[in-house]
This record gives structure tokens, C-alpha cells and sequence, in this order.
């Protein structure tokens, strides 16, 4: 009896679809890499998943919500990481630790994600410029939760941006990278490589 | 005989008008920071300087390009710059040294007018946006030239977006400068100031 009764409910919401989220997702990203971000209809990302416009429009706000949405937890993450830093690191190794705990515990998990979304991103230029702007937006969140440690305005966006630099740049060598090595590994690797610069060599 | 030839020339052209494209200039800054960019229409600009639209396309492709115009002349400038500067040089100064020659010959001369275009741009998330991806391909189009002089892959790209974060807020305080202090000197503090963030201070 009572089990009648959930199912019910259920069916008004809308008729239930086990991990309709993730099945929209992936065959977006599947057609976002076969015929390009502009040449794909969320009618056929449904259509691919077996799914309703409807129910795509349930879990994202359009399409380009597929390739943007972890942003913000994203950002939630590494903010609360630099918040909570041991107070003898200096705001870059804040800033660079942070995104080493991004890649160990949201990244890896989603590698072969991330490596499609940027082959998508890279295939499109207005996607890349959502991506700069989102990696703006990252760094100014990053920048403030670094003068809310007591770090100074100007040394806060610096560390925030060369910090955010370092990151990207680690991304990108960790998509390329074929053998597993985690992202943490990359991004201190760029992290010792701007020190050299910014020391001058 | 002759002059009046040339008058003949140059009414096929267009009716000739002293320094059009710096009174469409002046005229569509006013507006922009007296209504807003988005509320401003060519049709006012073009009365405001006592002009007609048609002129102000033979100038502008757009009503953005009064105020993005400059960035190919400034990349130009930039590049150079990295690509003649002494092989002694640091990649990061290399960039720094770019930035500081751009302030003396490129931005002394157009303090208010920076000033103005800042405002219109901080008052608008579009132009906020068109801003950093001008600045994006600044930073990639001065890596490519380091990496011309031979600077490897990703230190180029660490060198130039971080020489990038140093003119940009060297830029914002120049900006906000009352004494006339020339940028090259703010541009100078900001490089101190990220080598020491860099250092781990």
C-alpha cells in the first residue's frame, strides 16, 4: 500500500527515469563532440538519451549548463579550501593547494569528462570565452577569500591569478597525460615553474 | 585650378569634416558614461558630435570599437617590444619592460580617456567580458612572442599572463592615481609585489 503510494507521487512530478541526469549528460557530450556545440539541439541530446526536452530542461537550465554547471561547486570547494589553509602558508601555496585538493577530489574521478569537455570547449570560441570568464570569476572569488585570511588587495590577485595560471596550465598537461599521474602532481610542477620565472630565470 | 580639383575629390569621398573620428569619439564617451553603454545609440552619438551615422561607421564597425579600438595597436606595440627587448632579460621582465614602454608612449597621453573607458567598462558585465578576453588573447599573443625568443612552452605563458596581472593592476592604480605618477612606476611596484608572492612572502 504504501509503496502504491510513492509511485504515485513520483508520476505526478514526471514519469521516473533511473539517472536521468547522467544519460542526458553523456549523450550531450557524445553529440557536443560529434557534430559540435552549435550543430547540436537539446531535442536530439534528449532524443540520444532516450529522454524527454522536458526532462533535460529539468536538469539543465540549456545546454551549455552540460559543460558549465560544476562551476560553481567548483568554486565553493577551493573558496572553503582557502579558508581553511594553515595560516603559515603563503597565499600562493594557499591558492595552489587548493586546486591540488580540487584534483585529487573532484577531478580525477571525472578525467575522461574533462578531457571531452575540452576538446568541446577548444572546438568553439564563444565556449572559451565562457571559460575565461568563468576562470576570471574563479580567481576573483579566490583573490577575495585570500584578503578575508588578512592577505593584502594587490598581493591577494596576484597570488589568485598566477596561482589560477598554474592550475590551468597543470589541467591541461593532466588531460595530455596518458600514464595517470594525478593533477596535483602537474600543478606543482607549474607551481615551481613560476617561481622560477618570477625569480627571474 | 588645382585646389579645387582636390575640394572635388574629396566631396565624392564623403563631406569633409575636421577630426570626425575624434569628435565621434569624445561625443560617444560622454554618452557612455552619461547614460550607459547599452543605452546609447549611434543615431546620438553621431548628433552629438554634430555628424551624421554614416560617418560614424566609416570610423567605427560598432559602437564597442570606441572603446576597443586601441587593442590591436597595443598588441602590436606589445609584441614588438618582446621581440626586441635585450636577450639578457628575463621572460617576466621582458614582459614588464613591454608594459612600462606601452605606459610611457602609449597610455601618458590618454590618462583621461583611460579613466573614462574604465568606468564605462566597470558599469557594464558585456563590456566587463569583452575586456577580459581582449586581455586573454593579449596574454596568449605575448606568449607566442616569447616563445619566438625562444622561452620554453609554459614558462612563456607564466611570464605573460602573470606580467598581464601586474599591468592590469598597475594600470588600476594609475588610473585611480590623482599626482601624475607615470604607470611605468605602478607597473614596477606590482612586478616587486608579485616576485615577493611568488617567493612565498
Amino acid at each position: 500500500m504504501t509503496v502504491t503510494v510513492i509511485v504515485r507521487k513520483i508520476e505526478v512530478v514526471g514519469r521516473w527515469e533511473p539517472d536521468a541526469r547522467g544519460r542526458l549528460a553523456s549523450a550531450a557530450m557524445a553529440l557536443y563532440g560529434e557534430r559540435g556545440f552549435d550543430n547540436t539541439t537539446v531535442e536530439e541530446i534528449a532524443a540520444r538519451a532516450g529522454l524527454t526536452e522536458r526532462t533535460f530542461f529539468r536538469y539543465f537550465a540549456d545546454k551549455r549548463e552540460v559543460l558549465f554547471g560544476g562551476a560553481h561547486e567548483l568554486q565553493e570547494f577551493l573558496v572553503a579550501h582557502v579558508l581553511e589553509a594553515p595560516a603559515a602558508l603563503s597565499p600562493l601555496e594557499v591558492i595552489a593547494t587548493a586546486y591540488m585538493s580540487a584534483g585529487d577530489d573532484i577531478f580525477e574521478a571525472r578525467r575522461d569528462f574533462s578531457r571531452a569537455r575540452q576538446a568541446i570547449i577548444a572546438a568553439n570560441t564563444e565556449l572559451q570565452e565562457r571559460e575565461l570568464i568563468k576562470l576570471a570569476t574563479l580567481n576573483a572569488a579566490l583573490a577575495e577569500a585570500l584578503r578575508r585570511r588578512g592577505v593584502g588587495d594587490s598581493a591577494a590577485s596576484l597570488a589568485a591569478e598566477a596561482g589560477g595560471s598554474a592550475f590551468r596550465l597543470g589541467f591541461e598537461r593532466w588531460i595530455e597525460d596518458t600514464k595517470g599521474k594525478p593533477m596535483s602532481t602537474f600543478i606543482r610542477e607549474l607551481l615551481d615553474e613560476l617561481k622560477a620565472v618570477a625569480a627571474g630565470e
